[in-house]
């Protein structure tokens, strides 16, 4: 068995060590920039993030493509080069679950319990009790309810925030209210005085909060990106902080990473930034799950996290 | 029936109003300072925090007084004062549990996450994944069992970090290893990479966190406070953060409160502070606790939360 590795973002050695080591009957390659056809061992199966058109090509008994970390629309952007007939395969949680809830009840308790406020004050050594925000005010609304949603749900109702969902199509989750679909979107927003935005990107949810979205959520308003940056339209987010509809923003991801120094977002105290660090792909869980896929593959056996690529995810 | 109410970080009215609403049958008092007993009506019930010892005196037929807040180390001050007979009612929750554990997790999230690094980072525009922590080695240790550490545990298994807890006398808690009593108290510490105190403050207890119980704790492990100033030896926890044995910490309470302007906690960056706002005593909440429990007195059944004086908590 032939597996080709290939990730932007981690270093290749660690991937391979562990890989041969729970799949001790596989090769593992790692692809590099400037290989053609002829430099590769044609693969079985491939394990990337982010991988060039060139990686694809030239393997005539692919029998699986696994993605590293949660979104694909990295590469589903590569269209007509992705095998058409071969399974992508997301890594539906490996650790990413857990840091995602982490992450998102840190930004949350921080806005609801005022420790931002708290820490201006500390840095000039003024003390002072703040009036306390009502929780049964502060509802809390989920965009996007797949196994990272869910998890970001489960965290939220640990600490009893009301609760609301929104998916695509119609989720049944225990103890929230769920919308579904375009036409309860509006709804969904209107009762929400936290946005926690953990959507697929797709062309349909490209710049969904864009101004008529986003105004649609109650004044003083609070929003958490822990998706993609582009499901944001910037300047309207930053228009709105400005006119005071919203209180403010917890991000992690960007239009364009690294933030470029000159974005107007480092100059609003109201924005909290973060180098898209919400979640990190944890290489041995990883491994574990792509080791159990490969196996139950290999013996026909169905495996879960099958990309729908007509939907996008 | 009589009750008296005295609290000097709360307005008496709505207090006032929500004691006569649950409770019709009775007549409400407020006590205030340079009342003798010729001003007061003789009370069966007391509702108080930080009472002084005068309002305690010349009530013949008292039943019982309820504590606001967790904390009795106060009110058990009185000594003397205090009618030897009449039980001593803690709120054990009014909300405060669930706080506790918004705090304490906002707390450990912020230092596991490195969201005060990032912080730092964010305020003179730097863009950068810093290594993250390893949360197998992140073991969180509660000093403190009660209902009010018990729910601090809950909250930090929720995220999955390996847990341990401390009490005076053996406690038998779900999925997680109890200490017990003096002689264990060093091996828990020394497996503490975090610890929260939400001990009662007792004889036994104060000053328990000095110099050569801190010293205990890995290098590198971090405190959180949520308990009493008094647990804690101030300039020994200091002189072991700039040390770098600690690596900081997270205080909500201290020795004198408000901490004064010229105290060398405000001084030190790694020492994250608020204003003794981790768990408020919640208004609604408290007084259905209140009218439940006077009701079930009257009624000559079972109350629990009468405080063990010989204890102290």
């Amino acid at each position: 068995m032939q597996i080709l590795f290939y990730s932007p973002d981690n270093k290749p050695e660690p991937w391979l060590a562990g890989l041969s080591q729970v799949l001790p009957q596989a090769r593992v390659q790692v692809w590099q920039h400037g290989m053609g056809t002829a430099d590769v061992l044609p693969a079985d199966y491939i394990v990337a993030w982010k991988p060039p058109a060139a990686m694809l090509a030239g393997h005539a008994g692919l029998k699986a493509v696994f993605n590293l970390g949660a979104g694909v629309d990295a590469i589903l952007q590569l269209g007509a080069a992705l095998p058409p007939n071969v399974p992508i395969v997301r890594l539906d949680d490996a650790g990413m679950a857990v840091q995602m809830a982490e992450y998102v009840s840190y930004a949350i308790l921080r806005h609801f319990r005022r420790f931002d406020d708290y820490e201006a004050q500390r840095r000039v050594g003024i003390w002072r009790p703040l009036r306390p925000h009502d929780k049964h005010n502060f509802t809390v609304g989920i965009l996007g309810l797949g196994v990272l949603g869910s998890r970001i749900a489960r965290a939220v109702q640990h600490f009893g925030f009301p609760l609301r969902g929104w998916s695509r199509s119609r989720k049944d989750l225990p103890d929230m209210t769920c919308f579904a679909g375009e036409e309860e979107l509006d709804d969904f927003l209107q009762s929400s005085q936290v946005l926690v935005c953990i959507l697929p990107l797709t062309a349909e949810t490209t710049q969904i909060l864009s101004r008529s979205m986003l105004e649609k959520l109650p004044k003083g308003a609070y929003l958490i990106n822990v998706a993609r940056g582009a499901h944001v339209a910037e300047s309207d987010l930053l228009a709105l902080i400005k006119s005071e509809h919203l209180a403010g923003a917890t991000l992690d991801v960007f239009r364009t990473e690294a933030l470029p120094p000159q974005h107007p977002f480092w100059q609003e105290p109201r924005i909290d930034i973060t180098p898209h660090i919400a979640a990190l792909t944890l290489r041995e869980e990883s491994i574990r799950q792509i080791a159990e896929k490969i196996q139950a593959l290999e013996q026909g056996e169905p495996i879960v996290g099958i990309v729908d690529r007509s939907k996008g995810y």
